[in-house]
């Protein structure tokens, strides 16, 4: 058994997620979960995602083999302050924020000498559902996870990071924080941006009912991300809001372009590119989505 | 049975599930295919879609009583001068093109006094993938299709067309073509724009290939509409330009006012954009998307 002891903080749909998929694997005893709402841990005990719950994080963390952080990236420093004191010495912390350097940086500012018991973690698993509700054993089946060692970790802790999330049926991945924000930013963080930017701007205009009336599926596919976790992605966007940035830039500058070749009626422009993006989309989709159903997963 | 005998013009995912849909709600008797694509058509008469084909659009429409323009929008004009003199008194033309501005005008300037047997409509259904081998009976139930009619058209006509479309399942309203291109371009025209946008300036960085191996369901569902047609998408972004600019250049204003929440790390405005966004998907899709399976339709 990997960790006779977890701990879950934030029992949401990856923190509950992870307790099934450990339970499943029998890699894990006792799992205690700790959170911001009652009802939610309630549930998630309902569920047998837990077998105990906890009104503070320090109390659950206390005699864990091993501490998942898995709340929204805004509350990771109150939940490093409340959970400093009370690790055993050996017990591993990770956590399941989408953004790294900021995570890093309150790790090693909050948790001191103990970041070295910190092996920071990105599951690439979630959907636009939260809460211990939508949890399920099987979610990080075939998902990546990419794992941000800090210098200061040992080898093995890192190792044991890597085989829980192997228990859980995930395929992990080693990179540095700086590394993994950038390229989030790009694939994960500013789809969202745009997704919500859309809905809002059609939501804010006086025939808003009407035009939502004639939207249609590539539409409701396009903007499956704006119906995410708005705190949760509200911490990330503020976390990554450097790198993130840059992207927007980044994609106002393609659109500026693009724009130019309408103007210009360049039809052999526009098509090679609409080809060019179907064909890099559809090579990518036979090599990573193959058989997997679509609408899940962020 | 509302037509003896119909003609499509492009047998493709619309056109040929037209067909199919008529056939079945036995709204019409014999159906004739003409395209570019032999190899197609061929599929099409195989699949039962079509009875006869021609290699011909004037002599597929010369003794119809319906003729379905389902080609993509640049193919119009070149379409509209073959029929044009082929089509017998009292024929109906419809179409099933996304824009309908340039539609329109294509119609008055070739067919001239015949455009009075011209009732542009714009069916709300498409998908990813095209061709006779996607064409569905079902395509069109609960779909909605847009009828833009001419001044000049007769009302019985009209309710022709109007008829043809409910009987393959499909709700039908109608708009002027100004008011059509107008909506269009926000809900449908300018997410194509974007998911092509986003995947061409992933896909032409140097680390492409890293990139798209940590994308996941939110990136995949965000540029599915990016696998569609390119030809198509050319057409009809180039037939409605001046109104997908407007909207390109007022989402780039959407975009820098949120950049500047980013800088200022407004936490509060941010979430609340977020917020809003989510509920006005969620409130949409309860209304309008419940019990319909997600990855369908454009």
């Amino acid at each position: 058994m990997l960790f006779p002891k977890v701990a879950v903080i934030g029992v949401g749909l990856i923190g509950g997620s992870f307790a099934l998929a450990l339970k499943q694997a029998k890699a894990c005893g006792h799992v205690v979960g700790a959170g911001r709402s009652t009802a939610n841990l309630k549930l998630a005990l309902d569920r047998g995602i837990l077998d105990s719950m906890e009104g503070d994080a320090a109390r659950a963390a206390e005699d864990a083999d091993f501490v998942l952080v898995s709340a929204p990236v805004g509350q990771f420093e109150k939940i490093f302050e409340k959970i400093a004191g009370a690790l055993k010495p050996g017990a591993i912390v990770s956590d399941a924020g989408s953004t790294k350097r900021d995570v890093v940086e309150a790790a090693h500012r909050i948790l001191k000498k103990k970041a070295a018991q910190f092996i920071p973690a990105h599951p690439i698993a979630g959907a636009e559902k939260s809460g211990a509700a939508a949890a399920s054993a099987e979610l990080f089946r075939g998902r990546r996870v990419v794992i941000t060692p800090l210098p200061e970790n040992a080898e093995d802790a890192v190792e044991k990071v890597n085989q829980a999330w192997s228990s859980c049926g995930a395929r992990t991945s080693r990179m540095t924080p700086e590394e993994h924000d950038e390229i989030f930013a790009a694939v994960s963080h500013l789809p969202h941006f745009l997704a919500y930017a859309l809905v809002h701007d059609v939501a804010s205009r006086k025939n808003a009912g009407e035009l939502f009336s004639y939207a249609a599926g590539g539409f409701r596919d396009f903007t499956r991300i704006a119906s995410s976790n708005p705190e949760m992605w509200r911490d990330i966007c503020l976390a990554n809001a450097d790198r993130l940035a840059a992207e927007v830039t980044r994609f106002g500058k393609k659109l500026s372009a693009m724009k130019k070749l309408l103007a210009a009626k360049d039809a052999a422009a526009l098509e090679q590119m609409f080809k060019d993006a179907r064909d890099a989309r559809d090579d990518w989709l036979s090599k990573t989505w193959a058989g997997r159903r679509p609408g899940t997963g962020n």
